[in-house]
């Protein structure tokens, strides 16, 4: 039997970053497919783009030189030798003296360096009266402007979100190489719990609230889900139970009773499970101490609270991060929080990490912070409540108006 | 023809929230698949949660009075009379100088009011030593504590988060009216935009950046896509196309060229597709400056820009919002934003609202916004940010060091 002290949260996330990595080698998907996915190599550009020079404007495609000094008063005469078409090659160049009428997005042809607009000209007779100069590169996007030949367009790691799958389209990838999604198996214990589709209840049930909460914040995540369903406190049928869905899964999830005897079987299944074992046992956190943490092989086994609302802030605290890790993706370089002001003072324990419910409101001078109060096990706490607060291990707590960074529930 | 004049960010807005609604009834759905989810319908309870009184703790059941002024040097003795099993009924009360064992989460019986945890007595031969007193209702939930029958649990436009799954499970909820998910259709139109999985590029084309970013942006929205592929610039194959998709869809975005003749030619394809037609013709913001909103019956066509950027920047400040509308969402009571200060100078002029891109860095004295310049054109520049910062139409510009609010990027 080892022994545990209590972790923080800090040695917590350092236990998750140091410890986990994605279990299975990288897939190659079509671009439509990899939205939210995590890049598993660098992408390079084998292409300028654009690949040639383009108009921003409608207008002329000039010899910049050509129109110096040119002015309302003072107009420059060119000769308009010929007109871009759309998705088409300049047919011949641009000479001293020289325009021709180009649209936005047009290639600019050889010889011209800049754009005139339509709006600063006049074309009578195919003789182009130019009333103000432009500068070189005036008005035109270089061939290479937007990604050079050789440039790592995006780097291994990132998840990958609109715009990106923008550029690899622009670049001519059609496919790229990411992480599989982590398949994340659940399992609900508890003599109490009964299937969420029970009609109607014994006196002393309650329904599986864990299996659907944890389940789609995975899925939000990006991860596959196994629903588990639901063992009584029974060791031999948990522990098989529990080795089923592990074989199956990257990640296992065990929401577990919250009485002594309960936790004894959780701890002692995960160990079961395979070396190292437990390796966080107890967090110094509220809601949420009875966390434990565990690794059989390479995989995490992860043991939840029992409570619904400690269950989810649990989730979004270590298992959200812990599923990045497991698809490669890197940590974010800042962290994504709002600030507001919370409205009333709130009490905390120096050592311990404190998670407070709120609920924010829009007033007059600014964003506010307003705890959801209520028992760690109510549901209806974090139905209320926009995101949550920390109070952190240092601190005694916060005072009314005092300003925090609240993270969202998604 | 009809004159328009430019319409201000707010202005816009207004137009969307106004004028959209969803255009199909609502739909019935398993919780599983309600996750993101819009409710249709005010969802109340028909139960209580937990229909039982639990305890909260490890311990003993007890009457409070039977405790009152117990202390170490001076415990209260109590028989205990029976032992509480999870999941089951407490078979007998308790009465005056009695107590059961109870686990966590076990059902209180009848006649005691309060828990005393096992930390706080000694049980010798079926006698209790209690060495602390607890108040009535102490590490006690009570039978409607989490939710009372007739409790409006979920209001209807609420996108359902995985805690409010939560709560409709443990009210016995197995399925949901919802919002079904909104069908949009994207057509780029331009002769020099040719498919992304073009190999090898001719001078003058380019491969179609927005069919993919607007596209997977809108499922980031929670709506279906139709792919609707790339029209020439020709009236009458635009026009033809786009009926076909409009007819198809609940949301029709037209990602047009830039140049005028294209902008004409994507005005008329919008008028022509039924009345009221064009609602908004160009917006005083850079970039995005000629979006188009247009209703044909009840339904909503966005002329979207045609640069690659500027088209997702309109998508996060207008069509995101309008799919929302097209769910049926209530607007949140709060702007998701984080605040951090920008790291140098930007002018801009007043009337117009500036979006300016930006790439946070978490830095010792907070989190700065440092601006990503680029033309609007160019794709590489949101590649690279993380948000973006508006300068409102009231502002001349803001200064290094400024607090700021920056929206982000998915």
């Amino acid at each position: 039997m080892k022994f545990f002290h209590v972790k923080t949260v800090a040695e917590t996330l350092e236990v998750i970053a140091g410890e986990f990595k994605p279990n299975r080698p990288p897939i190659e998907v079509s671009l439509i497919d990899a939205l939210d996915m995590v890049l598993a190599e660098d992408v390079f550009s084998e292409e300028q783009v654009p690949h040639f020079a383009r108009s921003t404007v409608d207008g002329y495609a000039v010899r910049a030189r050509d129109t110096y000094g040119a002015s309302d008063s003072l107009p420059a005469f060119l000769d308009v030798t010929g007109k871009i078409d759309m998705g088409k090659s300049a047919v011949q160049p641009v000479k001293e003296g020289q325009a021709q009428s180009i649209p936005t997005g047009g290639m600019v042809p050889d010889g011209a360096d800049s754009v005139v607009m339509i709006e600063h000209v006049e074309e009578v007779d195919d003789l182009l009266n130019v009333y103000r100069q432009v500068a070189p590169g005036e008005n035109v996007i270089r061939a290479g402007d937007d990604v050079e030949k050789g440039d790592r367009v995006i780097a291994a790691g990132q998840r990958l979100r609109p715009q990106d799958l923008g550029v690899l389209s622009a670049i001519g990838k059609t496919s790229v190489r990411v992480y599989p999604r982590p398949i994340v198996a659940i399992l609900s214990t508890g003599d109490e719990i009964v299937p969420a589709d029970k009609k109607v209840l014994s006196p002393g049930e309650i329904r599986d609230i864990n299996s659907i909460t944890v389940a789609t914040a995975a899925r939000q995540c990006g991860a596959h889900v196994i629903y588990g369903g639901i063992v009584p406190d029974d060791y031999e049928s948990f522990a098989k139970r529990a080795k089923d869905l592990f074989e199956q899964s990257d990640l296992l999830l065990l929401s577990g009773g919250s009485s002594v005897g309960t936790r004894d079987y959780t701890e002692q299944v995960m160990q079961s499970l395979g070396d190292p074992g437990v390796l966080v046992h107890g967090v110094s956190i509220k809601p949420g101490k009875p966390t434990i943490i565990a690794k059989a092989g390479a995989k995490p086994v992860v043991g939840l609270p029992g409570h619904p609302a400690s269950a989810l802030i649990i989730f979004h605290l270590f298992v959200a991060p812990l599923i990045q890790r497991l698809q490669g993706q890197k940590p974010a370089a800042y962290v994504s929080r709002i600030s507001a002001r919370i409205s009333r003072n709130i009490a905390s324990a120096v050592g311990r990490s404190d998670y407070i419910r709120v609920k924010l409101e829009e007033r007059e001078d600014g964003l506010w912070a307003v705890p959801v109060f209520g028992k760690s096990g109510l549901i209806s706490t974090l139905v209320k409540s926009d995101g949550m607060v920390e109070i952190s291990a240092n601190k005694e707590g916060i005072l009314e108006g005092e300003a925090v960074y609240v993270h969202l529930f998604q």
